[in-house]
């Protein structure tokens, strides 16, 4: 007979799942309540209203999405492209080409720009493009992991809106660890994940529309037969897909309710526990911890005599790309730490594959412990793979950093 | 301050989500690992194995969609059905309109045939529509909880062969507490969700495909440009959506492990553990223990005075329908039941909205306690709001039936 889940210890210091705060563990094991029970569509309101402050909004259309971050990613392209829309997507990394394929998956007219990896685009670049594109909606990853850069976004939204496009963000990576501010920004679309600054397990996709995006999806409305009422709208416009169709989602966690999917309650537990820590903390000062962390992060492993990658200007705080060290097996080393260390540290996608690990300190794992914990490990395995390192230099430059 | 998640006591007694098993509930609450940690893919291909017993099938791709049941079905229907591709949807309550509805926004030709809500179709009927559509596919709900009722399965499989076309059902309100057999029944596509008989929290949508459906998504295949290898594949008929793209999840569940999004880790432990609880307890078992508290359940509203609603003998085993009594506001006994007695029972949707309730006895729920707890507090619930009930006559019925 299989075994019940008994998982080893971990400390997971990759670019994300992290390890979740005990406390959103807890919440999620909660007992359930009916989807239309007074204290269940309470917590919605109140997850609702927690993740504005997160989001920095006060867009009344903030909710979540059933499914994991690309859930979100998905749910906000489809609802807002139909076939034929004009969308740039500047690409800097990969999560960029996965709004351009979804995007495309949407029949949308896709309009790429691309950056090497390892660098961000300037925001002239990017008015450039929308002055020749023209588009409905300007698609870009906030923070992209693959790359550990984050695009700045602050000046953006007023461009979009000078030139009548919309502005889409996914913020998975960066919420949390990074400043954030979807209405100061003029962001009229944001989405995020819980397994990185959020310290929660991945599974549940917040999303904030602003009242711009809202009018959009509601001119596409469309009520499925099973529910509707006599004379419910039926938008020849309808949204390619019923999961992600941001109008029904809308109405089930808005005043009248209507019964679109059963809400994942578990999932509802841990994304309001995620927000209730972060806000408990105060977004400024987490927001500072992970400035602080990823500082030390870096240096340490600058200490051990590594180089980092990209552009360190626009890193994340939460994560910090290094190169592995010419000759080694960089396999062989996250290997070794996962098994004798028990320390989970990232590998790298597309250009940067073989060439890159990416270590993370963010959400629940973005602390001094868990930093200098890590460094001395990296150090120990990379000394027994005879690699050359400072003896002593990771954690010597954290402590300093700390000092 | 947002106080942190602390629910009431409830006895979920409606058409689901039902109390999850507190086994469950623990398993989500086990600490995360990596998504290429060892440990984490030994789970996943020990899930896998799991919900092969539970549909009773060989199918090699068995998994999980990251989402609510509705994710099940848009990924089964949007990775088969091309835009133009024919397909029948036989209706027999709000489960099928969704079937026609998501199909729809996939661009297919849909043809749907009806039957009164509270029937079901006789097969020679659904033969006969196979017969003048010439589907690719046949979309069909096997239980429908707006109704109450599960369609006859068993002959439909070897009949869509015959006709060359796919068959492809959604189990979610079945699963586990009726007789199900994909193989045996030539299903090539089966979807469900954990909130009913299999007693975990919506969420997590497990599926099975046939290697035929399997090769209808393989030939549609498409990868990423983020994470593509040169000369991986990249189909002109391309999935419409990438979340969804059973070609992707499949690859990411495979051998290859493809990044396609990051699975939700406590999700997983949770839908996890429901296979493992119901395998242990034996699926023939847990289908009768089903048929005998669905069996005193119905005994004991009849033996309340109440009518039942649909055709009994294909009401599935863990929901009844029962008709309001004349003049009864059914929505003021819910509260009262809920309120007072911390129970809940279902309303209903569509045609049968205010007409009849739904009760559900399943998973975690289907026991002789809450059969007879719930008969009792009705009885005391609709004799204080004046109705005409035999007093006593609830439960002493249903204790005719465990006799």
């Amino acid at each position: 007979m299989t075994g019940q889940i008994n998982p080893p210890n971990r400390l997971l210091m990759g670019p994300g799942p992290i390890n979740a705060d005990p406390r959103v563990l807890r919440a999620m094991s909660a007992a359930l309540v009916g989807q239309y029970d007074p204290v269940m569509t309470g917590y919605m309101a109140e997850t609702q209203e927690l993740y504005r402050q997160v989001f920095r909004t006060r867009n009344d259309a903030t909710l979540l999405v059933d499914g994991t971050s690309r859930a979100g990613i998905e749910a906000a392209l489809v609802s807002l492209l139909e076939p034929g829309d004009r969308v740039l997507v500047p690409i800097f990394g990969r999560f960029g080409y996965l709004l351009q394929e979804v995007a495309e998956r949407c029949g949308a007219e896709v309009h790429s720009i691309e950056r090497e990896w390892g660098t961000v685009f300037p925001v002239s670049e990017l008015e450039a493009a929308i002055r020749r594109v023209k588009p409905k909606l300007v698609a870009v990853v906030h923070g992209d992991t693959s790359t550990t850069l984050a695009q700045p976004l602050d000046e953006l939204g007023a461009i979009c809106r000078e030139h009548g496009a919309l502005l889409y963000t996914d913020a998975t990576a960066s919420l949390g660890g990074n400043e954030f501010a979807a209405d100061d920004w003029g962001v009229d679309v944001v989405t995020a994940g819980l397994q990185k600054c959020l310290a929660g397990p991945s599974g549940t996709a917040p999303i904030s529309l602003s009242p711009a995006a809202v009018e959009v999806v509601e001119s596409r409305k469309s009520i499925e037969a099973g529910i509707a009422a006599e004379g419910a709208p039926r938008s020849p416009r309808r949204i390619r897909s019923n999961y992600f169709d941001l109008g029904m989602i809308l109405d089930y966690w808005g005043p009248s309710r209507l019964n679109h999917h059963t809400e994942a309650t578990s999932a509802l537990y841990g994304a309001r526990e995620c927000a209730r820590i972060l806000v408990e903390e105060g977004l400024d000062v987490a927001v500072a911890r992970h400035e602080l962390h990823g500082r030390a992060l870096a240096a340490g492993l600058q200490g051990l005599g590594l180089t980092l990658f990209g552009d360190q200007e626009h890193r994340m705080n939460n994560v910090v790309g290094v190169f592995i060290p010419e000759g080694l097996d960089g396999e062989a080393v996250r290997r070794t730490l996962l098994e004798d260390f028990a320390i989970e540290i990232g590998t790298s996608f597309g250009p940067l594959h073989g060439r890159i690990w990416r270590v993370g300190t963010m959400g629940y794992n973005a602390r001094k412990d868990t930093v200098l914990t890590t460094l001395a490990a990296l150090e120990a395995v990379l000394h027994r793979a005879g690699a050359k390192v400072a003896p002593g230099g990771g954690v010597t430059a954290a402590y300093e950093v700390y000092a």
